[in-house]
């Protein structure tokens, strides 16, 4: 694999010298794209469902009000669905804490059923792989459900069969910060891993099909995980830390052994997981007062609600041009994918780009660009088989793993 | 009230020698009734949501498919809304069966939120008291939402935090049979009233302001409800014991207590709490072969279903035919009605017929006939501001009462 994709970008380079051809080439891989049934293993658009005067089916601009999924611009970028996140941000891991984290969670699973339910000609909702071929041939969008942040299970693991009765398939035990299930990347050691509770979560999960999701995990939980579960995990959206050196990414021999498993990293787009950004407490603060001013949003009338968003979106802006901070592009999104690719092969690899919850790139700042993506990748020579798993067979493969190690009920 | 009522039926009987002010006082009522917001405090009717086949705007026939609730009958009856009940039979009360029930309940929540947002221009959420007429004004269903079986609730009562962010507004803590959080009207007595746990749902629901609704509940456990809640409860759907002596129907001493607490009794159809019927095992055993062919209606493609559930009805009524049973008809219902009213005053009775939940008498078998209540009353001498509060402004009062009661975050 890794020689012929070297071949076909050497050819790629020789194509560049005549643009006729390139032209051409570009269009061949758009069609394709097109043709192929795209998901990504993790949407955090179900976060703005919420928001008053936000509306799925109207096209947004990044640049205006930061998101980066919605209707139109998913049929733009030939983006067929994905994994749709009930995100829970970590409240304190107290009694209260942990139920307002379950309330908040089971209002966005809601929310995202009622998407669906809104608008029935656009969206319908996935809960076994083969959902996703028959939804697609209708032109319409996939909406599987996953979990971000399973500390809102609280201390009753079992309240994850309500969220699979609600639909969800796939979910991550932790976030940013460590909870009760156990570590984050991205947080000091605590448990060494899985707390006993996680444990449980992890049986739970394998009880009920639903696909456990290591991004976020510490790489202790990560081992664990993988040596306690009945059936393949994933990586719903994390990169290569031989790429860039960051506790969010997944070092190689990491990366090998979920492929081993028959499983799949699925590229995250999130800035900061791919490239270095020096601490700037002037810049977070700024920031925080930015974003601050979205607190009442909910509370607010629509047009006034949109035009809040507008003003944080531009104070943003203005933000960012004051304390710059390097900026991953395109191009650094993809040697993480060209990294895992060349390591583990196209059956082990996808997106899940962090849409809405931080991703997005210089020159793929939301949906619309992703065709990119399978521009470069026919240029390095792979087929449409192949490209096919990467852009969705590969998740829903790992996806009826888990419906089939399930237990019976 | 007693004695003007009196003469109201006195005077209705004098009109009654004369057809044409009989018709015109018929007609004058009907247009009151439309006039007026008309609420039932018990719709069992989302557990028809999941019927393949059953779409709650088709206009059904209780003959055919024993349905009585749908949006046209509801518009051609004048019911503008009420609570919508989350309604779960109970099961065992072990780990298993108790996750079983929370699941169904969180799938049947979704459904009817579902169910809004799929007709937005006939049905809405409401969730404060003022919602009711303003949902009214523009001519749309008043969605409430409420819990018939706390039991779904597990060993968990703050779970009822979950239910209130999803819009549940009143919630019963237990149904036929007695659970971990008391005893049932229709069980031996166990806990002989509330369970320690069922003590802290009742807290539970006071800080979240969900109205506690005693229906269901065995006397100890109304008693109890009064003693600790901070605010009003209410009885959903329940009768008058001084009419029919059945557990399910409440004694005029609670009757006037619920009253001098500011509350209501909303007056129930339901056949078995009106007349006495002798136990007959051979019809339950024919009721139960012929209930039994619809556990797999939720596998069948929709025309299927229909079909099959129009099979069943032709069945039971069959079933009927060969055992019949004593049947309660309208005449029967208004008596507690009028119990009711007698003892304690318009201010203090309304409707909850447990339409879709066994409700429904001869002459009064789907939500169509519900205005022969209205004309009843005007004829009785109620003025059109006493049937405003018997139809809504009570049970309104009480959910008003609740929320301000609630524990102020």
């Amino acid at each position: 694999m890794t020689l012929s994709r070297r071949a076909a970008i050497a050819n790629g380079m020789a194509v560049l010298a005549m643009a006729p051809g390139l032209a051409r080439a570009a269009t061949d891989a758009r069609a394709l794209h097109k043709k192929l049934i795209c998901m990504d293993t993790h949407l955090d658009m179900p976060a703005n469902l919420a928001r008053p005067g936000w509306n799925v089916m109207d096209r947004h601009d990044v640049d205006l009000d930061f998101t980066q999924v919605d209707y139109p611009r998913m049929v733009e970028g030939g983006l067929d669905g994905g994994f749709f996140s009930i995100y829970t941000p970590q409240a304190p891991v107290t009694p209260e804490g942990m139920s307002a984290m379950r309330d908040a969670a089971f209002l966005r699973a809601a929310e995202i059923r009622e998407m669906v339910v809104a608008h029935p000609q656009q969206f319908e909702l996935a809960f076994v792989p083969e959902d996703a071929a028959r939804i697609a041939a209708k032109g319409k969008i996939i909406v599987f459900q996953s979990i971000e942040n399973s500390g809102i299970l609280g201390n009753d693991v079992t309240l994850l069969r309500s969220f699979y009765k609600l639909g969800v398939r796939m979910a991550g035990p932790i976030h940013f910060l460590n909870n009760q299930l156990g570590d984050s990347a991205t947080d000091k050691k605590q448990w060494g891993g899985l707390s006993p509770l996680g444990k449980d979560f992890v049986k739970e999960a394998n009880d009920l099909g639903i696909v456990l999701d290591a991004s976020h995990s510490s790489d202790d939980v990560f081992d664990q995980m993988m040596d306690l579960s009945r059936t393949a995990i994933i990586c719903s959206h994390s990169g290569c830390r031989a790429i860039h050196d960051h506790p969010r990414n997944l070092d190689d021999a990491r990366i090998k052994r979920l492929a081993a498993a028959g499983s799949t990293i699925q590229i995250n787009s999130y800035n900061e997981y791919l490239v270095t950004v020096p601490p700037n407490p002037d810049r977070d603060k700024a920031r925080r007062a930015a974003f601050g001013k979205m607190r009442n949003l909910g509370s607010m009338p629509p047009d006034q609600a949109a035009a809040a968003m507008r003003a944080v979106a531009a104070e943003m802006k203005a933000v960012d041009k004051q304390y710059p901070i390097p900026r991953a592009d395109f191009e650094e999104y993809m040697k993480h994918v060209m990294h895992a690719l060349d390591l583990v092969g196209p059956d082990h690899v996808g997106v899940g780009a962090d849409w809405d919850g931080g991703g997005g790139v210089t020159g793929m700042n939301d949906v619309t660009s992703i065709p990119k993506i399978t521009e470069r990748l026919v240029k390095a020579g792979y087929t449409e088989a192949q490209l096919s798993n990467f852009w969705s067979g590969n998740a829903l493969r790992v996806l009826g793993k888990a419906h089939e190690a399930r237990r019976q009920a």
